[in-house]
């Protein structure tokens, strides 16, 4: 593979990041290199809890999905990343307008690979770090994942 | 506290679990005992990933806000549940018509109580858990909660 | 495989249980069958913290190296078993005179299996729970081994 | 508290640091900040898997230990550090002669602190990380320990 990510394929993780799930709730794609990718979400009334803070559900959902697209930007393009676990730590409640995730890889092995998310609170004049997250990832041929289907 | 849920209680947590981010992603309440919640969802496509299984923030969502109401149930009026960190296991691609999660307590310390929740996937002529999820969280007095926006 | 591990097996398991750091410490296999594995420490002055507690390493120690067998009762002699990561929760600290470890199998895959492991503390009237764990193990072919070494 | 550590408490952590199991084990602090905590072993036959590579257990216990410790240099000096929950991921199977862990805090709550901790595999000519592991600890007043064997 090249050392850099071709414009074509990071249109390709930029536009695939956006997908179900992920569309619904709101989430984009910011920032997208090698073993690296951020993300945004603008919060609204859709996000909160009964306690209106912003969801821990959203959290861990942005910090499973950009960790992903972060291990995705390391593999060839016959090759698809499945989450085998994650573990999330809440700092602090987020309550701001908007969330920024930052996932990096910590480790590549042939078939796992371990990231570490970051997600960060954006309120009126400041930012919190709120969660860091640790996650296990596997590639698998793309034409393995119809037999996960049983 | 009573041996048993009030009809009142009962009634309240059913309403309060489905609020915001949780009444967005279509969860609803499903069982209500001490110590025990279940929950369930009619999956769609805003639910799916870009390979059209389920995907593992929705079902992490669920494992945290119903172990969450699971703690709920052992506390009095006046107490809140936050989650300090969760982890959890993807055990088989989800791709059926609905999700269930059944959330129990493991243990009940004065501050922490530790839940495990298992999702399980109801397909056409089965049913699979899919993920098995560790949650730790804090029981917290109401008033306390407003100061936590720092 | 057999539905029943052999005599011949489950001797060589018991035996290859308690080596280097797990002799070391003083583990030792108390139950095997296929799924499931326990095992047991004598407490003493060597396991304990400053506080006098016996210490969440040696704790964490039992329920992976267990979780480890548990798994290996069900793979043919030329697998070993690798542990991915673990997560566990110490639910009350352990003083007492004996602890005892109970590994499952909660998910067999291919490649991946996921445990769980529980420790109980032996005290002078009554046991506890006293961690609860989850391992991600992955099964690898013996000869493979030794190329992880680089 | 101080903005640095005064030489008398950090003679108390690193005279501390080295008991009961961990002295056992072999462990010893190696550098100590405000939160921040360095320690190393020597391996040896003792630490090693039926593998021959270096134990999970040993790496776990060096993580966990040396998070606590982090932790320690923080607080005032009747308090006293528990570890809630801990999750640790093995990198690369570690085989070298000496291991080293680097545990640095995370995020400063008033009870709940949380530390990461890296360790290191000491091989002839280069060094890798082998483990990373987060850990969940909590302040609690040294008199309210006691009451905890229960």
């Amino acid at each position: 593979m090249e050392d850099e990510l071709t414009k074509e394929r990071k249109d390709f993780l930029e536009k695939d990041y956006c997908r179900g799930f992920i569309k619904f709730c709101g989430l984009h794609a910011l920032k997208i290199e090698k073993g690296l990718f951020e993300s945004s979400i603008i919060t609204g009334e859709n996000h909160r809890t009964q306690d209106d803070f912003i969801h821990a559900g959203l959290i861990a959902t942005m910090s499973d999905h950009t960790a992903g697209y972060a291990a995705y930007t390391l593999v060839s393009e016959n090759i698809r990343i499945l989450t085998i676990e994650f573990k999330i730590n809440f700092l602090k409640p987020a309550y701001g307008n908007e969330l920024r995730c930052r996932s990096e890889i910590v480790n590549e092995g042939k078939q796992i690979i371990v990231a570490q998310s970051s997600v960060f609170d954006l309120r009126d004049t400041h930012e919190k770090m709120v969660s860091r997250s640790t996650i296990t990832l596997m590639a698998v041929n793309a034409d393995k994942l119809e037999n996960r289907r049983s």
